[in-house]
C-alpha cells in the first residue's frame, strides 16, 4: 500500500506543490478535520491517513472504515506541518470519496439481494480503473461485497473468448483442470448446454453470462440439484435497476457497474492553523 | 505513458495469466474487434493498442480518439498471439470504457454551456482516480474540455485553506506573486468583497467557489467591468443538473463530477482464431 | 518476465562490462553455442533467449523447455555482438543451470511417485530463493511438478501459527470461509483429529505435516472414505530418500528440498568471431 | 539491503495476505522464535530481522551472523502484530536457511583448506541466483570465503571467451592494462605456456582453469617463484571432494558449488498469542 | 526529494561501502562537522541534512540555506554512526558545493543586475544537468533568481523550432492560444516584427533571443509602451561578463550559464570518533 | 544507459510536452542537425542518439565521442516525427554540452601533463553532479583520462577520516588488506612519514593529498625507489592553473574540478520540416 500511496503522491505533487511553498511557511503548524457531506458507507480512510503520516502529518481515524457515517460526521482529524495537510489534501479525499462511493453502493446492492436471498454475494469484476484496483477491491469488501479476482493469476477462469479459441467448453475445461491443485476453476457460460456440460466436467464455479433473471432462476435450481456443490454466478449488465431479479438466481452476482460507473461520495477537508 | 501501461499490466496480469497459459497453445494466433456497445464520444483507444503493442500484438485504429461513435462500431482491430490479445483485453477495454465516459459528458456539457456562451470551457479539477490523472485529462480534453491543473506543481492555486493560513486574500497573493514569472496565479473566493480584493491585489484567475448561478454571473460581470483581462472561474457543487445556469456566468466552470463520478461507455472485444 | 531479466542484468552488469569494453572491440559481431555438460531435464532456455534479446542479440532454440537434453547437446545457439554475447552468459547460464536442476529433480521425483500411484502430484512450496520464485516455480511445472501457492494473495492456508492464533482449526477454517469465493481453503493439521475436524469445517484441501508415511496413508484413506472431494497434501521433511513411501498416502506430495536444497545441472557456452 | 527487502516482500505477498487478514485480528500481537533445526553458521539474520522491522515489528537477535549455532537454538526473538509476523515468516526464513547453508558449506571448505595451506582463501563466483548475489556474497563472506566479483563492472576478468575473440592472452592483457589504474587485472588461462604469457605480460592475477590439482600446484610454484606477488586462482569444477587437493596449489580457490548447488540449513519459526 | 536522495545513494554506494565495512567498526559511532571554504551563499544543505537521515545518521543545520556563509562556518554538524557518515559524505558536499556554486552566482548577477533595474530577475533554463534539475532550480532560487519552466509540461514556450514548424508566429500562437487557461504562453522571437507580431497575438510573454543590449532595450520599451502587462524576457549568450548590459532591457535575463557553467564552491566535512 | 535516459525523459517531459502538442501537428515530420558552435572534444553524441531512439524518431552520428570537432560541425543528424525532435532536443544537448566540456578540459589538462611526463594519466573523481555519474566518468574516458573509482563498492580507498577513526595507517591498512584479492588498496597520506607507512603496509596506490608539487615531487621519487611497483596518485586543489607542476611528480593527478567546475561545450539543434 504505501509504495502506491508514494506514487499517487508524487502524481499529484510532481516538482513541488507551488501554493503552499509561497504562501504557507515551512514552520506553520496546522490542524483539520475530513468531514462527510452525506451519509455513506465509509471506505479509504485507513489510506487517507497513511497518505498524511507519509507526508509527515499525524492523522486519527475517528470512524472505522466500513462504518456508516452521516453528513457532518467528522471522520478523521489531522495536524502537522500545515504544508503537508495541503498537499495531501487531495489524495486523502480522493481516496475516501471514491472508495466511500463504491462501499455504499456495494452495501446497498449486497443488503436489496439479501432480503430475497440471505446467502448471495455481490461480487466486483475486473472493470476497474487501471492502476486503483486494489483500493477498489478493499472498498467492495468493505461494503460486504466480494472482491472477486483481483488479477489474471488469481485463480482459472474461462471467458467466451477462451472457449472459442480451445474449441468448446469441455475441451477448455479439460486444459483448465491440469491447473495447480490450489486454483478454482471457473467458466463462464451462455446457454443451458453449456452450463451442464461444465458442470460435468468439473468446474468448480459456472458462471451464467448475460441469462435474464428468469433462465437464470431455473437453470440455477436445475445445476444445484445436479450438482450441490457448485457455485453459480450471474454476470452482465446488471444494474441496480435490475440486480433484484437474480438474487434468488445464483451465489453470487457479480456487478462491473459498482466500480465502473459508481459515483464518489463527497466528503470535505476543513483547515485551519494550529 | 509507456512506463504506466507496463505497470496497469502488472497489476492485471500479476505472476501470469493462469487462465491462458492452461487452454490456449503458445503458439495459437488470433484476431479480434473491439466494439462500441452504446453511442460515446471515444477515447482511450490510442492507449488500448499501446497495451495491444506492449505484449506483442498489432492494434490498428478504425476511429479517432475525440470522434462519436455509434453502437455496434468497430473502433480497432487486435491480433497477435491469443495469449497475448487475452492478456490486454480487459485493460484496454478498461481504458476505453473509463476516458470514453468522461470525454462523452464533457462533451455533453461543454456543447450544453456553449449553446449559451460560445467562449465558455468546462474544466476537469484534480478529483481524479489516483494513478490515473493523466488519462483522465487527456480523456477531458478529448471531450472537448480544459485539464486544469495536472498537479499541485502546475500553476498557482490558492484555495480558502491557503487564505485562511496566510490570514486574508491579499495578503495570500502578495506571497504567491514571489511565483515565478512563468506561472498564472489563481485564488479561490467565497464573497464578492475577497473576488475584488483578490481582483486589486493582481490575481490572474479568480474562482468563484459555491455561488449560486445569478451571483455569480452578477458577479463575473462587475469583475470584468474592472479588469477585462481577468479570468473567472466558477466551482462547486456543478453538475448536469445545474451547470447550464453558471454557462453565462464564468469564462471557465470546473467540475469534479465529469471524473469523480462519471459512468463508463460499454465496449466489448470479441475474438477468434486466426 | 522482461523487467525481472532487466533487473537481474543490472545486478550483473552494474555500470558496465568493463572488461569486455577493454578487451573486445564494440563492432566485434561473435556467435556461440549453449552446452549441456550433463543429461538433465532442461528449464531456463526462454528466458536465457529473453536474456540475449534484451541486450540486443539473436538466440535460437535447439530443444525445447521441459525436455531431456542429454550432455554434449546444443541447446541454444546465439550470436550478435561480442559484448553483448559476454555480458549476458553468465545470467543465462544461471537461469539454465538452476531451473534445469530444479526442473531435473522435480522430475525424477514425479516419476518415482507415480510409479506407485499415477494420480499423485510433487508440488514446491514457498521456500524459494527471494526474487527469483517466479521461475523456480515455472522449473518445476516444467519438470511436471505443481508450483503450489505463488505466494500470501494466492489461496487461502492455514498453518500451524494461524491456527494456535485463532484458537483452534474450526474456528479458523470458520474465519477463512468468509474468503472470496474464488478462493480454495486449505488447512495444515498435524494429527487425525484435526484432520477430521478440517474435513467436517468444509477445508477444500487438508496438509498432514510431519506425518510418518504409514499414518499418511491410513489418515489418507479414512478421509477419503468420509468425502471423496476433499483434498489430501503431504509435507515436511520430504526428501528424495523418503518420498516413496508418501507417494500412495496422498493426492498432492509438497517438497521444499526441490527448490532450498537442489543442485545446479552443468551447462556452459562456447564463443568464436562471427 | 531495505529495497530488495521490499522488493522480496512484494513478491511473497503480493496484493495481500489474505489468510491472516481472514484468520487473524488485525489487533492481535504475537511474539516468536526462528529455531535452528541443525547446527550450521548462521547467516541472514540481520537481513530476516530488516524483514519484520519493514512490516512493522520487532526482531531481536540472539546469536550473532558468522557464528555457530546448534540445533534448537533461537537465534531470534520477534514481536508484534501478528499479521506482520506472519506476513514475514516465509521471507525471513528463506533468508536465514539459503545464506546459513551458504555459510556452513563455506566454512567447512574454509577450513579444511586451511589445514593444508593457512594462507589460501575459498572463494566464490558469479554462479549465483539472479536477483540474490548481494545476499550470496555476503553469505560467503559470514563463512570466512572471499566474495570475488559482485559484477560485470567489478574487477577486469578475461575469460575464454574474451581471449578467443581478442587473438591471445597477451593481445587481451596489452587492452586491458589500458583500464582504469583502480582495477586489478585477472585472466583466465587453460594451460602452462598461456599462465606465463599473462604473468609477463603483467596480469595482477591469473586463473588456472580445470587444471588437476598436481599440475595446479607445480604450476603455482613455478610462477610464484618467477613473480611472487603474483596472485593464483584456480577454479573450474571444484567440489567437497576434490577441494582438499587444490588447497597447496593457489591463492584462491573459487567454487561455483558453494552458491549453485548449495542445501539450504534448516530453521523454523514458531508463534503464540503475546 | 527523498525517492531521488535514495537514487543517488544508490549510484554512489552500489553494493556497498567496502572501506568502511573493513576498516570501521559497525558499532563504531563519530560526529562531523561541514565547514565552507570559501565564501559564498549556501544552498544544498537541507539536502546533505536529508542525505545523512536517510542513513540513520543526525545532522543539525547550522547556517540556513539562501544565507551568506564565510570561509571556516559550520555549516552543519553530523553525528551518528561512523560508517553512515562515511557512506554519506561525499553526497552530501556534491550537493551543498554545486548547488551553493549556482546560488551564488546567481546571487551576484541578481545584485548586479537590480543595481541597474531593481525589479528584474534573473531565471534560469533547462541546460541543467540530467537527473539533477530539480536541486538547480532550487538552488537558483535560493540564490534569489527565478527557476523558469521546470519541464515541458510546465508553461507555453514556442521556440524558433516551433515556429518554423508551425510557419510563423501569429499561426504558432494562434494554435497555443488553445491551451489551458492555467498556462501561461511563451514565445521566443528574432526580430523586432515578430516581437510586436506577438504582442499582438496575445502571447503572455514575448523572450527576445540573442538580441545585443542596446537593441534590446529599444524594443524593450517600445513593447511595454505598446502593452504594459506584456512580461519580456531577454536570453541567449549572456554571461557575467555582458549580463549588466540586459539589466534596463527586460523583466526577465535568463542564463544558461548559471547551471550549465557554474564553478562549486568549496567546501569540506571532518570527521572524529564520537 | 537506457533506463537513466528514460528517466532524465521524464524529469523533462513529465505529464507531457504541451507547447509541441499544441502547436505541432502529431503528424508532422520533420529533420534537423546537432551543431558544434566552438571546438571541442565531442563527448555524448551516443546518448543523444539514444535520446532520439528512445522517443521514436532516428538520429545519425556525424562525428565520433573522443574526437575533436570545430565551430560549425554538424556532430549529428536526426529526423523522425517533428514532436519527438521537440521533445529530446533538450536533453540531447544537454547530453552533449556538459558531456563535451568534460572530455575537452580532460583532454587538455592531459595533453599539458603528458608534455612533461608521457606517462602520467589525469583522473576523475567521486565529486561529479548526483545522477549523472555515469555519463561524466565516460566523457572522463573519452577525453583521455581515467575514471577512477564508480562508487564506494569499487576498489579500497582509505581516507583521512577513515585513519582517524581507525587510529593510524598501519591499523587501517591491517584491516583493509582483508578485502577481496580482486580489489586494489588505495589509501590517502598527509605526511611523509605516513607514505612510508602505507608503503610498507602494503598499499597498492598511495594518494599524496595537498602536497606542494616540489614536496610531492621529491617524496613520488623516494616511494618509486623503495617499491617501484607502488603507484602515487596525487590530489586536492588541483586546476588548470597548477596541473603541470604536478605532472613529474605522480602516476596519477586527480581532479576534481574537471566534473564539479567545468564550462559546458556550446552546441545547438537547427529543425525544418520533412
Amino acid at each position: 500500500m504505501r509504495s502506491r500511496i508514494r506514487e499517487y503522491l508524487r502524481e499529484d505533487i510532481g516538482s513541488g506543490d507551488i501554493t503552499s511553498e509561497l504562501v504557507v511557511p515551512a514552520t506553520q503548524m496546522a490542524k483539520g478535520r475530513v468531514v462527510a457531506k452525506e451519509t455513506c458507507v465509509l471506505a479509504g480512510a485507513a489510506e487517507a491517513a497513511e497518505v498524511f503520516h507519509e507526508l509527515g502529518a499525524k492523522a486519527v481515524l475517528k470512524r472505522k472504515d466500513g462504518s456508516y457515517v452521516e453528513k457532518g460526521d467528522v471522520v478523521m482529524t489531522v495536524s502537522g506541518p500545515a504544508r503537508a495537510l495541503l498537499a495531501g489534501e487531495r489524495l486523502a479525499l480522493n481516496f475516501i470519496m471514491r472508495m466511500s462511493g463504491i462501499a455504499t453502493v456495494t452495501r446497498g446492492l449486497a443488503e436489496m439481494c439479501r432480503e430475497v436471498n440471505p446467502e448471495v454475494r455481490v461480487a466486483a469484476t475486473r472493470k476497474t480503473v487501471p492502476g486503483f484496483r486494489e483500493f477498489e477491491k478493499r472498498a467492495v469488501a468493505l461494503g460486504g461485497g466480494d472482491p472477486h479476482r483481483f488479477g489474471l493469476d488469481d485463480s482459472v477462469l474461462i471467458k467466451d473468448n477462451h472457449i472459442r479459441i480451445a474449441g468448446g467448453v469441455r475441451e477448455a475445461l479439460r486444459r483448465a483442470k491440469k491447473s495447480s491443485f490450489t486454483k478454482k476453476v471457473e467458466i463462464e457460460v451462455e446457454n443451458e448446454k453449456d452450463a451442464f456440460a461444465a458442470l460435468e466436467a468439473g468446474a468448480d464455479i459456472v458462471m451464467l453470462d448475460n441469462f435474464p433473471p428468469a433462465e437464470a432462476g431455473r437453470l440455477y435450481l436445475a445445476l444445484k440439484k445436479r450438482r450441490p456443490d457448485i457455485v453459480v454466478e450471474v454476470s452482465g449488465g446488471i444494474t441496480p435497476a435490475n440486480i433484484r431479479g437474480y438474487a434468488g438466481a445464483a451465489d453470487i452476482i457479480s456487478v462491473g457497474w459498482i466500480t465502473h460507473s459508481v459515483r464518489s461520495a463527497d466528503f470535505s477537508m476543513e483547515m485551519e492553523k494550529a
